[in-house]
């Protein structure tokens, strides 16, 4: 796709200046910006790559005023960052937007399947599962019996999901993910091997959760694991059977919660945090990268860090002292000898 | 399928009390039933529930006395909890008793397959690929040349099983996990590049193993990585080249086993736990979630915790320190302070 | 295949001492050899195993002087590793020599595709898609829309590649690896939810990236997610949007590093490494196993370890007084007594 200056112009309502016929024909950065790429002035902290700049487009604010001569054309809009954000969204809708069912895909004859899809080739719906209107199933995506999908959802190629699994409207689940796998239960048996426990229940994706690629969310024993509405998780996490994450909380790549924990809303957890099993963590809690967190958090908002996770401002004041610890060792000695000495000098 | 209370009573050896005529479609804890569920009550703890469930047939036990009257159709046994173990099962194997050959899959001519057979569609079976009896191959299941699979085994949609690999009888494998890629092997150069040593073993797995999803196990540089008998690995592991599971080892996600490092048998790992390559660990040895593993373990049956690792009962005590250090660090001042004070006063 | 001890020492120009006729079909390490395998002794280590392995032919040096009778065929070359290395890439690479194009496959009218050629059954080329020569894509492999691979690249099954990156020359990337899913971007609203922000950047690999199974790149937010030139990533490891990594930097299974950080040249992780982002690490910089990484490292060649991440001695340093603390405890309470007493006694 290619764009004139004025074609962008007249979507954002703004005013041309230089050369309106120039076109382009991709995004970028304007310290980045090449020929034939559009971009955009928003922090003034950036002002001087408007006059380097090889972006043949540059969208302004209408009162941005130039202090050396300019090479690109300018569009001038009364907000460039949200005018960008606008084209930016456009750009990517059209990018994704994907119709049609390729051949050669599986779908299952009692399946039900709305309408406005995209199926890629190689995907396989199974037997009575149903899919919303406007969905997009990329290539080798596995849609396993009896799962239901809401409308405008995407799957990326090579999303799994189990059985019975429900998932809600507007999800985005990326590439790899895993949904409804068996939950993590066995028996263990006199003779110290062990038997499996069956896993009958399912996963629940609510409304507007996206979930990162290669993530890996288990099925519960029985009853639901549930990921409430507007729930966000980057790539390789892993959550465990029966465990229920609240609203609008968003966690950070490679954290695992081990099962049955139930996890607040608004929560933040950065990356490759460990939650034990069994505990329930307070809403707006907020845990620093590689927390293990082993205990309930019953307080609300309150952020955490460290193995095991204490408040993270006392964390902070142990890890200075626990970079302090040999010389503090040093020092004891020091006081031990002086008072020997002193004990002997007092007798 | 709906089965009537009678019917399941017949199955289970059992009483009916109320309307044998009652159906049921589905499995719920007595504290989430509804109507159409059936449900069990052996925890005394949770009588109360009996009372106040929706669930349209309950299992219990035949010594059990009513304190108040049930809505619920009950189904007396000897013991409630295994005779709902037995259903739970047969539910399962239900759920997961597909059979047949789906169009398109890919059968390389040279492979030789068993009798009893699921094979998914776009599920590939490479050139000399043996699969035994009774396997349920899924949707998009990578069976490379070579690999050879017993009896029983189901690999759930999107596994990937790289050439020469040796599956036994009895394996469940979970979707998106890796059999058999490369080992992380190369050699470095004077210039700062490195050259790939090429990775020409295999992986076996042993009888009865369960492998999570996404799970990724390496082939060995020259030899075999073994997952010996027993085995069962959550998700999101990393089992690296030339590594040993012992039998009956249970491996939580996200742990990371380095190269050529021999895990004993009936070991336990929490989540996220790391080790190091080229050491042993003892039999019966536990680690606590997030422990960093740097030596081999030689006492059997040990519990250790950290990073690095050590005897669970010190991690603690060393963790309540951590927690006063800054305290501790007060004190010592204060004692520096008092003892300059007091050489002062006993010059 | 099968070989006569001969044949591999006219490949080899060695020489046969013993039964030249004696086949083998497989390699194996000296200590493992059976019947039909072919080993190798360079480490005078390993040379009891000379006279008690079963395998049929041992490559070994000129000069090695018997000290005992030997059962296997031997050939006797210059330098016996470098001779069994030849042989061992020569295995793989006749291994992994597949050719043509197997159906039902995906390519899209409008891919360009190079000559010599692998393409598995169920692997999908998308529209505007340009893959260079003697490239092996195995089965269910998804290439997305206007994706760009060069030559002698290798994607086993099931890895992605969202549309719009770019792959270069003799790339390497292991089953179930998802290269250009969206970076982790969402802007908070006052209600608590999240808006997405639009990720419309793409990843690039230079040449002779490995990429381990499993593994997640995200494309960045705008511009482009780097992998420089001769970088290896093993299993499992997170790369988040706009991260830039140097080329030779080689990084261990389960390492995560976070948005916009930028790794340096010959930088080497070890697993588990988590960096936060938006910092900048210098040149031959070293992370143990576990590391947090929370600052950019400035100076070069440096090892660092811990959680926040400190040079390498300075952590051992700790780590040896935390364990000592619960001891340097009850020191410090045992100096307060005697300091309260000496002060009695000194009023």
């Amino acid at each position: 796709m290619q764009f004139t200056a004025q074609d962008i112009s007249l979507l954002l309502n703004g005013t041309v200046e230089g050369d309106g016929a120039v076109t382009v024909h991709q995004l970028a950065k304007i310290e980045e910006g090449t020929e034939g790429s559009l971009s955009f002035l928003a922090n003034p902290k950036y002002e001087q790559y408007l006059y380097t700049t090889n972006a043949s487009v540059v969208i302004v604010n209408n009162d941005l005023q130039l202090t050396a001569p300019v090479k690109a054309t300018l569009i001038r809009v009364e907000n460039a960052y949200s005018a960008f954000s606008v084209l930016l969204e456009q750009y990517n809708t059209f990018k994704l937007n994907k119709k049609g069912i390729e051949q050669p895909c599986f779908i299952h004859p009692s399946a039900q399947i709305g309408t406005d899809l995209y199926i890629g080739a190689f995907a396989y719906i199974g037997q009575d599962a149903k899919i919303g209107n406007n969905c997009k199933i990329y290539p080798n995506v596995n849609i396993s019996d009896n799962v239901t999908i809401g409308d405008n959802v995407t799957l990326f190629s090579g999303v799994t999901i189990y059985f019975d699994c429900v998932i809600g409207n507007n999800v985005i689940i990326h590439s790899g993910a895993v949904i409804g796998s068996d939950g993590f239960g066995f028996a263990p048996n006199p003779d110290g091997s062990y038997t499996k426990v069956a896993q009958i229940g399912n996963v629940i994706l609510e409304d507007d959760v996206e979930v990162g690629s290669n993530t890996t969310i288990d099925r519960a024993t029985m009853g639901s694991t549930i990921i409430r509405k507007g729930v966000k998780l980057d790539n390789l996490i892993q959550i465990a059977h029966n465990v229920e994450i609240g609203a609008n909380t968003v966690i950070a790549a490679q954290t695992g919660i081990s099962g049955s924990t139930k996890v607040g809303e608004n929560v933040i957890m950065g990356g490759q945090v460990g939650l034990v099993g069994h505990i329930t963590i307070a809403n707006r809690s907020q845990f620093q990268a590689q927390s293990g967190v082993s205990r309930s958090v019953t307080e609300e908002g309150k952020k955490w860090a460290g193995t095991p996770a204490v408040p993270y401002n006392a964390n902070m004041r142990s890890n200075v002292v626990i970079s302090r610890l040999p010389e503090l060792e040093k020092r004891i000695n020091e006081l031990e000898k002086i008072i020997q000495e002193l004990k002997k000098g007092s007798q």
